[in-house]
């Protein structure tokens, strides 16, 4: 089984994690034809864990794991935190073949995204 | 003079700032036919803030103020606070235009860019 992680940081607010629930569910159908599952999970506040998410994929024995970052920027979540998870279930799993995804702020097409947003007002 | 804000959330990472900025300066030659100026600006942390890029602004006769949040999620960012600093300057200067566009997050493009991402791997 093939599974691919949203990954987002949580909020206090609900209407900002159901967002997050919202994308994956959208995601989902599109990458169907390469991933089984299309899980979201958190890093801080909201719940299901990157750990947990990460856990319960193994229980089901996962094959492979494709982590999507969806952080605008390189902070500390992105440099340090999301890979120490990951490093950790690596090394405990090494049947599991772990891809951690560059984040979303990286992609080339942001400032297209912008442009075309801010053009169209 | 027609301004644009590009305004994101801030960091204690310089790279995450840098970043910002370096978007600033990519989208800049881009809507330069419509904005005469663009500048980024931060909620919180680091300079310049939201409010010393609209006061400077204004003091050189700025007529409208576009600002684009660069924010994920519609969190307290966004649904309080940059709406109260806006709300703030409209009532103190009548006579410019402020506009204050739906956050980053909320682009209908953000699903594509996503999946064609992933399917990239």
């Amino acid at each position: 089984m093939d599974a691919l992680i949203f990954l987002a940081h949580g909020s206090r607010r609900q209407k900002s994690n159901d967002e997050v629930f919202d994308l994956a569910d959208r995601i989902r159908p599109l990458i169907s034809a390469r991933y089984d599952r299309v899980e979201p999970a958190f890093l801080e506040i909201t719940a299901p864990s990157l750990s947990d998410v990460i856990s319960h994929l193994l229980e089901h024995q996962a094959k492979t794991i494709t982590i999507y970052p969806y952080f605008l920027n390189s902070g500390n979540h992105v440099e340090q935190d999301i890979p120490a998870i990951v490093e950790g279930f690596k090394s405990a799993d090494p049947d599991c073949q772990f891809i951690l995804m560059q984040h979303f702020g990286l992609s080339e097409e942001i400032v297209d995204m912008i442009v075309s947003q801010i053009l169209q007002l």
